[in-house]
C-alpha cells in the first residue's frame, strides 16, 4: 500500500461531521479533527510531491485579508489557494477603520458572492483579531442564511490575537514527520519560551497557539518567560485542563533555562509584554494611532531587560541529550546576523536552518487542508481525496 | 423543462448579432440586447448556484483598469473573469498623467496582447471618463486590425462620467427577480432621487444609467433633485425619448415628495452639483490636484442646505401602500449609523438590507454576462451556454 | 504541413539537455538552445492565435519580483505564466534591503515551497543586479538538494545590470519575422546606438542584451554612443569574440552618423553613462538613497550635451535604401511628443509605430518559452508541445 492510501485509510476513521465552515481556533476543534487536518495536509504535500493534483475547484475566490504586513503567510494562502483551484484576491482594507458592526456586516458580503475561503490576518490588538474575524464569520452564515450569499465562505484564521493556527498546525506537522508519529510525540518535552528580540512587541499568538495544541498531544509542555511577559490567562489555564486529558503536562516558569533543561524540542520566540499589549489596545480602542507609536520605544526598554534570554549553544548543550530541536516560526531575530543581539545565537540557528525552512514548508499544505475539510468536512473528504488520488491528474504535464 | 433551460431558450430567440466588442452604455445597446445581458447574468448566476461551470476560456488575462477607488466592483469584475476562466491583472495606472491620444494607444496596445477584456473605471471627471473608455476602444481595434494584437479585447465600463452600466443592469435584474419579469416592470413608478451625503460629492453615473435605461423598459421613472443637481441634459432629453418609446413616462422634478408619492421602489443616491463637476473638469484640465481638493469644502457647504432631502420612514409611508422598494448601489450614507445625516434613515435602511444586499449580488453575473456577449455575440451565445448548462462540469467537486 | 509542425519538427533538432534551471544571460545558452526559445516561442504564440492552448500547468505559482518599475514586462509575465496555467503572486520587496545572503536564502525558500518559476527584475545597480539573481538561484537549488523545496523554481531574467534576454529575444524573433529567418540576418548590418533622453539614466542591459546577441547570429552589429557611455567593458569584448566566431562583424564607434549608414536596422535608445552608472553603485553600496536622488541634476546636464544623438528622418535616409527598420524596447522618448527633445523624431516614429508594437508582443510567448524550456529540457519540449498542438485544446469555446 502507498503512503499515500494508508493516511487516506485513517482520515477515513475520522469523525469529522462537527467540523464546522470556519477554523479559527485549534480549540474549537476536537483531537480527531484536527489529526484530520494534519493528515489531510500530510494527503495533499504527497499527492503535490507526486505530481498528483488535489484541485477540487474549478473556479472560485480566495479572499485574502491581511490586517496587519505578511509576505510568508501571503505567500502560503497563495499557494493553499492555488493548489485547490481557487484565485486570489486581496482586501487592501489597511485604511479604513472598521468602526462598527453593520460595515463589518456589508464588507464581509460584499465580497462574499463567488467566494469559497477567507484568509484574515488581524493579530496587533488584544482582544479584537478573534472578535472580529467571528464577526466576519456570522456575516457571512446570515448573509448564506438570509439568501443574499449563494454558498458560505470558510474563515480561516492566518492569525489573530488569540491563536495562530496555520503556524501551530505547520509546526506539529513539522514534528510528526521529524520524530515519525503523533504517538511519538506523547511524554516529548517542548519548552516554548519567550526570547529577547530588539524589534517591535510582537504577537503572543504562536506562544498561544502552541502551549494549546501540543497540551492535547500528551506532550509535557514548559512555557517559559519574564515577569509581566505572560500570556492570556484563560488560555493558559485551558493548557494545563489539556494537559490533563491528553497525559501531558503544562508547566509555567520564569526561568529560559528550567524550560530548556532535558527539552526535546525548544522554541524560543519574542513577544510583547501583557502590559503592553494591553496599554496597545487600549490606545486602539481610542483610535490613537500615534500614542501607538508612541510607546514603541518603552516596549523596546522594557525587552532590553532580558537580553539574557537568548538561546545560545551554551543553553542547548542542557537540552535532551544536547540535541534538543530548535523551532521557529520565521524570521528569527538572529544575533549577529539580522540583528547584533536577539532570540537566537547564529551558530544555533544555523545548524537547524535546513530543519526551521521545512517547518515553514508545512504552511500551505495545512492552510489547503483547513479549506478543504472547512468546505467538505459533511461530503466524505478522504473519499474525495482517495478519488483525486486514483485519477491522478497531473500538475505538470 | 428546468428555468435554465427556459432562460436559454428566451436567449435564443434575442437578435446579437450588432452587439459590438464593447459595453460603455446601455444606450448603445437595443433593448432585445439588453435583454439578453440581463437573461445571460440570470443564467449564468443559476449555473453557479447549481454547480454548473460556465467557463469558456481555459486560460487568458482580464485587466482591472480601476481610475478611480473601488472594492466593490473590483471584487465583482474579479469574480466575473474568474467563472469565465480569465486572470485578472491589475494596472495601476493611478500616478500617470495621460497626457496625449498617443500614449493612451501605446498603454491599450501593451496590456492587450493576450488579453480578453479590459474593465475601466473612470468616473471623476466630466467629459473624460467615456471619452477614454473610446479612446481605450478605438486603440485595441485598431491594433488588431494592424496585426499588433492577435484578438481584439472587450472594453468593459466598469463606471464612467456617463454610465454605470454593471449597476443598472445589475439594478433591473434585481428588480426583475423582485417583481417576477420584466413585463411587470411596466407602469411602476421609480423614484430616482437625489439625497444627502456628508461626503464628497460623487459620480452623477449611477442616476444617469438609471434613468436612461427603466425608461426603456416602460417604467414611470420620476428623476428628483434639488436646483443646481441636475444630470447631463442630453441624458436627460433622452430619457424622455425613451419613455415614449417604451411606453413609459419620465418627469424631472425638484421635489423629493414629489417622487416619493405612490412609487413602487425609490432610489435616493447622492451626487455632486452639476457646477461643482463642470467646476472640478476645469481644473483637471488645467491639471491643478490641489485646487480640485480645495474645492472640496464649498461643495460640502453646497450639499448641506439639502439635508431634507433624506429618505425616511415619513416619506416611505407616502410610497405605494407605504411598502415601497428601497434601492441603493451601496454604501449608503446611513443616518446615525455610518455618518451622523446622510442618504437614509437607519430603519428604513435595516428594513431593505436584505434586498439591496441581494441587489448587489448581481454584479458579478452581470459583468460575466457583458464580458461573454461581448466577446460571442457572433457565435450563438445561447448555444454555447445550452452546451456548458448539459455538460454540467462541476465548478466544485 | 502546417507551420506550427515545421517549427516543432525543427525544434526536435535542437540539443537542449544542457539548457540549465534559470534563464539570466543569453550568453550563458549555445546558439541551439536560443534558437530553440525563439523556436519555442513561435510555436506557443501560433498555437495561442490559433486557439490551441499550450498550457502545461495545472496548477503552481509564478512569482514576479520587481526591485524597478514595470508596465509592460509585468503584463508580459502575467501573459506568460498564465497561457501556462501558473498564476501570478507578487513579491512587493520595494521597502526592505536585502542586506546579506542569509536574508536573501531565507526569503527564496519562503516564496517557493509550491512556485514553478520566480520572474526577477533588478536592473538599477551595476555590478548588483545579476549577483542578486545568481544568489537566488543558488539559495533554490540548494533548498530543493536540501529537501526544503520539493522542486527547484526557474529564475527568470526580467532584466538586470547586464543582460535584458526577455527583451532581446523578442527583438530577435521581430527580426526572425520581419525577414524571413534568422539565416537571413547574416550580414545584416544593426546600429546599436545611444540616443538622448530628457529622462534620468536608464539602465545599460538593453544595448548590452543586443549587441551581446546578434553578434552570435552573423550581424554586423555597430555600437555607437558618445564619449563615456560605453558599456560594461568584458561585455563588449564578448561581442567581438561572438562576431568573430558567428561570421559576422562588431564595430565600436563614438559616432551616430557612422553606425547609421547603410544600417538595415537602427535601434537607438538612451542610458545611462558609465560614469553615473558606477556613482549610482557606489552610493547604493553606502545606502544613500538621497545620494542617487541628488546626482540626477547632473546625470541629466551630461546627457544634454548629446541632444544631437536624435534618430532623425535625415539620419534614417543614411540607412540601407532609406528604409532600414526602426527598432525600440519602448515606452520611446518621442520628441514633441512624449517630450520636447529625445530619442526619436515623431514622424519616424510614427511610421515605424506598428513594428515596434508587434516587436514588443513577442515578449509574453518569449518569456513562456523560457518558462517552459527551463522546466522541461530534458523531457522532450518538442514532443510536449508537438502533443498539445495535436490535442488542440481550445483556449476559448
Amino acid at each position: 500500500m502507498t503512503n499515500i492510501q494508508k493516511l487516506v485509510n485513517e482520515l477515513k476513521t475520522k469523525d469529522l461531521k462537527g467540523y464546522t465552515h470556519d477554523f479559527l481556533q485549534t480549540w474549537d476543534k476536537t483531537v480527531p479533527e484536527l489529526e484530520a487536518t494534519i493528515l489531510t495536509a500530510e494527503i495533499m504535500y504527497a499527492m503535490w510531491k507526486q505530481n498528483i493534483s488535489p484541485r477540487v475547484f474549478d473556479s472560485g475566490l480566495a479572499v485574502s485579508w491581511f490586517r496587519d504586513n505578511s509576505t510568508r503567510t501571503r505567500f502560503s494562502f497563495k499557494s493553499a489557494a492555488d493548489i485547490l483551484g481557487l484565485s486570489v484576491q486581496d482586501l487592501d482594507e489597511a485604511k479604513s477603520q472598521i468602526s462598527h458592526g453593520e460595515t463589518t456586516r456589508e464588507t464581509a458580503n460584499m465580497i462574499s458572492f463567488m467566494t469559497e475561503t477567507i484568509g484574515i490576518r488581524d493579530d496587533k490588538y488584544l482582544g479584537y483579531g478573534h472578535t472580529y474575524m467571528k464577526t466576519v464569520s456570522e456575516s457571512v452564515e446570515e448573509g448564506h442564511k438570509d439568501g443574499i450569499l449563494p454558498q458560505q465562505p470558510s474563515i480561516i484564521n492566518l492569525q489573530c490575537d488569540r491563536d495562530h493556527p496555520t503556524q501551530s498546525l505547520a509546526d506539529i506537522t513539522h514534528l510528526k514527520t521529524y520524530f515519525g508519529s503523533l504517538e511519538n510525540l506523547k511524554g516529548k518535552k517542548i519548552a516554548m519560551t519567550w526570547a529577547y528580540s530588539p524589534s517591535y512587541g510582537k504577537p503572543m499568538s504562536v506562544a498561544q497557539g502552541i502551549v494549546s495544541l501540543l497540551t492535547r498531544f500528551g506532550m509535557n509542555v514548559s512555557l517559559a518567560y519574564p515577569k509581566g511577559y505572560h500570556l492570556i490567562s484563560e488560555l493558559e489555564k485551558q493548557a494545563g485542563k489539556f494537559a490533563k486529558q491528553s497525559g501531558g503536562t503544562f508547566e509555567v516558569t520564569n526561568s529560559m533555562n528550567d524550560a530548556f533543561k532535558d527539552a526535546d524540542i525548544v522554541y524560543p520566540k519574542s513577544w510583547a509584554s501583557y502590559g503592553a499589549m494591553e496599554r496597545r489596545a487600549e490606545l486602539y480602542k481610542k483610535g490613537d494611532q500615534t500614542g501607538i507609536e508612541e510607546i514603541e520605544k518603552d516596549e523596546l526598554k522594557e525587552n532590553a531587560q532580558h537580553k539574557d534570554w537568548e538561546c545560545t549553544e551554551e543553553k542547548m548543550k542542557t537540552t535532551k541529550n544536547g540535541k534538543g530541536l530548535y523551532m521557529h516560526c520565521l524570521p528569527a531575530d538572529v544575533s549577529g546576523q539580522s540583528c547584533k543581539e536577539g532570540e537566537v545565537e547564529a551558530s544555533v540557528f544555523d545548524r537547524y536552518r535546513i530543519e526551521s525552512f521545512k517547518e515553514a514548508g508545512y504552511k500551505p499544505p495545512v492552510i489547503a487542508a483547513m479549506m478543504f475539510l472547512c468546505k467538505y468536512h459533511k461530503n466524505n473528504p478522504a473519499d474525495i481525496l482517495e478519488k483525486l488520488f486514483k485519477t491522478k491528474k497531473p500538475i505538470r504535464v
